[in-house]
């Protein structure tokens, strides 16, 4: 099963905040209700949302009363500023959208046949994701030693993705490979993605894995615990800093502490050359209540009066990534020189 | 109020897992019952548990039948010895508990008497730490300046203590010296003693606050959101490496990445001349039903299939801490040179 798929002339996705507890998928006719989805985190992950969001471009050339191509085109274009504005750092969104459109005012033709052009765009991307995925995986399985114990931070499998995932894939194929893994699976405060979607994915897939605290991470570093890093990312920015779950950075710098290497796996689609660095990539911050409580079902911890800080992702300087992987290979510092080869590839 | 005290012949404390909902005093007659008290962590925090298990010899002085001196050390040896183990790291049960015992050897005279010294023993000891920790307090507050964000993890307040507090209790005098002090509260998982307790405290104290999780530390001290590091310790080695609760490495390195001093404040008792470094220091691994489900009030979050681990502390070595903060004085590096002589000062 896909974790967003078309279906019924409608979108449909799996509820991500309902695992693992339970396996919900919701529908959606409307792009409005796409982009408040993809803002409360009905669905996550990078290229998750982008597939998301280019299906609601599709939903929103069906809501369109417009007779001509060039109001059609006016519709589409707020509804694509909408779905972008969703969510502000993963580049992902900006990508899907702006292919989508792009493919649209291309197209020629009618505004039916328009219409139809944009749901064929949308498809193409999903289908794509899938394939980069592989990949993906292909390369990055080849970094992975059997015996290894690998950290992973928040989720990137299946369910960040169309299917399959970028991190959380590569772990998976070098498993499907015969290799030997152990997953030590960071929690992801404050939304718990890799307590409750990491631990449901490795659980199907039959890989071995055992929850930790964020916090726990450099001890299991520090005493050999673990030989591999792996995260995804919602941004890269042209010199090779990464955009990433919050707690990516300090997870990095652990590894770095105790020589233990740190791999980046993202599609290029996530690749935003146009960043010089990581400073200009905008951090979302998120409201206080997943942190004062735990999101799962909700549970208050703190003080009533108290308040909190919650930025979603927080910036992995380049010089912590000893890899990026992405479909088109692996590249190795200094990303600011090999980044662009992979992306034009 | 205190977190420890002797009152109607019976220990009491305050039960740390029922704040921030309620504040509820747990009572104690037998030693037994204390050492599974700090087992369960009703009491938590290294001076405070120091303090519980001096009490909880005394305890066993009265619950003991013997009539000689010779049969009564041997009972408050066994007391004490089952008090000690009840958690490994903190050096400072070890140390209270020694002292107590050491005193009823010393001390001469009668059963009853030696019963009578015991208690005077312990209650000195619990005296001794809030003198000890105002004296920490006033060396610390001088590194606090107007207008600063300081991270602070875990809770070292006066629960932790039997009163005022270790690094929470810097902070505190910081303020009544009139420096405005903003703090980021590490929620500090698995039990969040950060987001329950500290922030309980602050709220009292009147000082203002915000709850992080503890992956976030990174993202703002790489963005100039936080000008000092605080935390206390369970055991500082002879080269000044610091066993404190999980999460404290990732924390100072993140700091020491981006030039925020890191202060460990802690009383002598809590120094360890006996261990040459760190890594002999026994990092004690609780169950995993702290890390699967919210400890307070104990919700699920992973799959029911789900194991996880959940080692309590982690080893900062000393290079990333920039001064230890005692009741005898500030120690800078090196460490090994210069904390002899405030430990026997």
């Amino acid at each position: 099963m896909r974790t967003v798929f078309w279906e019924d002339r409608q979108l449909k996705m799996i509820d991500q905040r309902c695992l693992p507890a339970s396996l919900e998928i919701a529908t959606y006719s409307r792009h409005a209700d796409v982009a408040q989805a993809i803002a409360d985190m009905v669905v996550r992950g990078a290229p998750a949302i982008g597939a998301a969001a280019a299906f609601g471009v599709a939903l929103a050339a069906s809501e369109s009363e417009a007779r001509t191509t060039r109001d059609l085109l006016i519709d589409l274009e707020k509804a694509g500023s909408l779905l972008t504005s969703s969510r502000p750092t993963a580049i992902n969104l900006a990508w899907a959208v702006g292919r989508v459109l792009e493919a649209a005012h291309g197209m020629g033709g009618n505004a039916d046949e328009i219409r139809e052009g944009v749901l064929r765009e949308a498809q193409r991307i999903a289908d794509e994701d899938v394939e980069v995925n592989k990949r993906m995986a292909r390369h990055g399985a080849e970094l992975i030693e059997s015996g290894d114990t690998i950290i992973h931070h928040c989720n990137t499998g299946a369910l960040a993705t169309v299917d399959w995932g970028t991190a959380l894939g590569v772990i998976r194929l070098a498993h499907e490979q015969g290799k030997k893994v152990h997953v030590l699976v960071d929690e992801t405060r404050p939304r718990l993605q890799g307590a409750r979607l990491t631990a449901w994915e490795l659980q199907q897939y039959g890989i071995s894995y055992e929850i930790i605290t964020d916090s726990m991470a450099g001890h299991f570093l520090q005493t050999g615990g673990a030989q591999k890093v792996l995260f995804g990312a919602d941004r890269v920015a042209a010199n090779g800093d990464v955009a990433n779950k919050v707690g990516t950075y300090m997870l990095a710098l652990a590894a770095h502490d105790n020589g233990v290497p740190v791999y980046a796996v993202v599609p290029t689609s996530t690749i935003d050359l146009g960043l010089a660095d990581g400073s200009r990539i905008p951090i979302e911050e998120r409201g206080p209540e997943e942190v004062l409580g735990i999101r799962f079902r909700g549970e208050r911890i703190a003080p009533v009066e108290a308040r909190a800080r919650n930025p979603a992702f927080d910036i992995t300087p380049h010089r912590l990534i000893t890899a990026i992987v992405t479909e088109n290979g692996i590249v190795r510092p200094s990303f600011a020189a090999n980044l662009p080869s992979v992306v034009r590839a």
